[in-house]
């Protein structure tokens, strides 16, 4: 496997790229949420970025590192979800070109936040085409890929959410024992640690991922990387990547990172005790942190905690699922 | 009518005295908002401050101001809501004792938060006795009586928020047009008002209430202190004080403030718009001042609105209803 750096002078060159862009987000604390998990808990509230996701950080990085004539080509992307929006919203604060290419199956509220961000959006039937099919004439055209997770600047640029809690914390005089991160491709994942683990050597770093969905987990077990299974029934849906990221499994493999699994239930009851103890909106995917700590699979009586909260694009009707527990 | 000033040095001088312990909210921004209200408009998150509304500003100011010796002997406040949490929160942030007076018909949630954060709780039968009576043992004992709104100190605090605004936008260099905050004794509206104009002096200053329960905009019209109605039936339920302050309309009414009225119907619509753009719970009161703007009863189309998100703590079946819209 090629051995791809990512190092904090990639993280501090992101930072300041993505500045006046990506917003600070705001490291929130809450004594009842202290007290209902006997600890002192940090919630980096990701789900306050622009877009309501911390995808933008990547691909803002991503975009603003091309060279001008790539940049005034523009950038192509394809994602169901979250990643097509980030992108989009990144070209757009870059004044470039966004192409997103999207199932016909994706949610229309996914496909409305693309165009509204000023994309076109090219659709395909995942039944009979391949999502690199139908990107391949835009990339002959010379517009830039930007992948979800495996690429250093990508990576280098979620973890600029991890440079900002360490600022956060030292600023505040605390140092923390352990954070937790939703993951699935990995990028948020690697990046945090990456970032966090320079300023804390000795920190506890927790992989949050779908009960039953946790290719990242066994890939750590097993030393190389593993799938997910093709279908996914899981209310996390940000998380059901089907392969960890070459790069970003090698980064959280060499930083000696575990990981624990957590259910649907226990994101809808993280999702409802931010709801009540933070006055945030979390989507389940970006509850997983907050989960793997209140359902206790992440011991913390004692400690101090950082969790990610990083994203909070819901469907109402399951929020209010949340809210009926 | 007394005169009572408080002036900018006052605010300032709040801003350092609670440093440390309120937190600096964001003043968040979406595009999509932007786009839907045809303005670019900036959302002051203390929904994000502890205790989940603005409250704990006035009540730490007015703690933290006391002597050595009044400090040493406590706080007694009367309020079925968030007031007493403020100050209880105030008072244990400050290391001193509070009493929080409320009538048996209080919240449950409510007398439990007062509880959590470590006041005394005292009940009374609001059919059979006056608040003031059951307070005026403690008052007897040394405890100073930490008024909701009506006290300089109180609105020097609540003034911090304002302030707050007034640094993000010249940080960004905005300008603002307009500001929307929600009002019920005045406290919020008169500090803001107060630190906004000093650095903005031809900002337009709106206040919200509660349709049918506008005692200020109706006490500002006719240049004297209005009373509201006795029996309130509206979901704005921390807007419906009986009269507005002394203090509070004597500066609301210099600084030439304007008043609007939402509708149950408004605040719910602004609720579910900031769940969809901001990820952000607000409460309906909290929820006013976006209220007016998004139905239009404060014209904003292509002008620089700031709006107070006041608080967050909002039952799951209210909410529930807002997201069912």
């Amino acid at each position: 496997m090629s051995e791809v750096m990512v190092t904090i002078d990639d993280v501090l060159r992101a930072e300041r790229r993505i500045a006046g862009h990506a917003v600070c987000t705001p490291l929130l604390s809450a004594p009842m949420l202290d007290q209902v998990l006997g600890a002192e808990v940090f919630v980096k509230a990701e789900t306050l970025q622009l877009t309501g996701v911390f995808k933008l950080r990547g691909a803002l990085n991503k975009v603003m590192s091309l060279s001008p004539e790539a940049l005034r080509r523009g950038v192509v992307a394809y994602s169901s979800g979250n990643h097509g929006i980030g992108v989009a919203a990144a070209a757009k604060m870059a004044g470039t070109r966004a192409v997103i290419v999207l199932p016909t199956t994706a949610a229309a509220t996914k496909v409305e936040s693309c165009r509204w961000w000023g994309a076109e959006i090219v659709t395909y039937d995942p039944a009979h085409q391949r999502r690199e099919d139908v990107a391949e004439p835009y990339m002959d055209q010379g517009l830039t890929l930007v992948p979800p997770f495996d690429d250093p600047e990508i990576v280098a640029g979620q973890a600029t959410a991890g440079l900002e809690i360490c600022r956060q914390l030292l600023a505040r005089g605390v140092r923390p024992d352990v954070v937790v991160i939703p993951c699935s491709g990995g990028g948020l994942s690697a990046g945090v640690v990456l970032a966090m683990r320079h300023f804390f050597p000795d920190l506890d770093c927790v992989l949050a991922e779908p009960a039953g969905y946790n290719k990242m987990g066994r890939s750590l077990a097993a030393g190389s990387r593993q799938m997910n299974a093709e279908e996914a029934r899981t209310l996390l849906d940000a998380l059901i990547g089907r392969i960890p990221g070459e790069i970003t499994y090698s980064i959280l493999a060499r930083h000696g990172v575990r990981a624990v699994e957590v259910s649907d239930d226990d994101a809808l009851a993280a999702m409802a005790l931010a709801f009540r103890t933070l006055r945030l909106v979390i989507e389940p995917s970006g509850a997983a942190g907050l989960a793997a700590l209140n359902s206790a699979q992440v011991a913390v009586r004692g400690k101090r905690a950082v969790v990610l909260a990083s994203g909070g694009n819901v469907d109402p009707s399951v929020f209010a699922r949340a809210l009926a527990l």
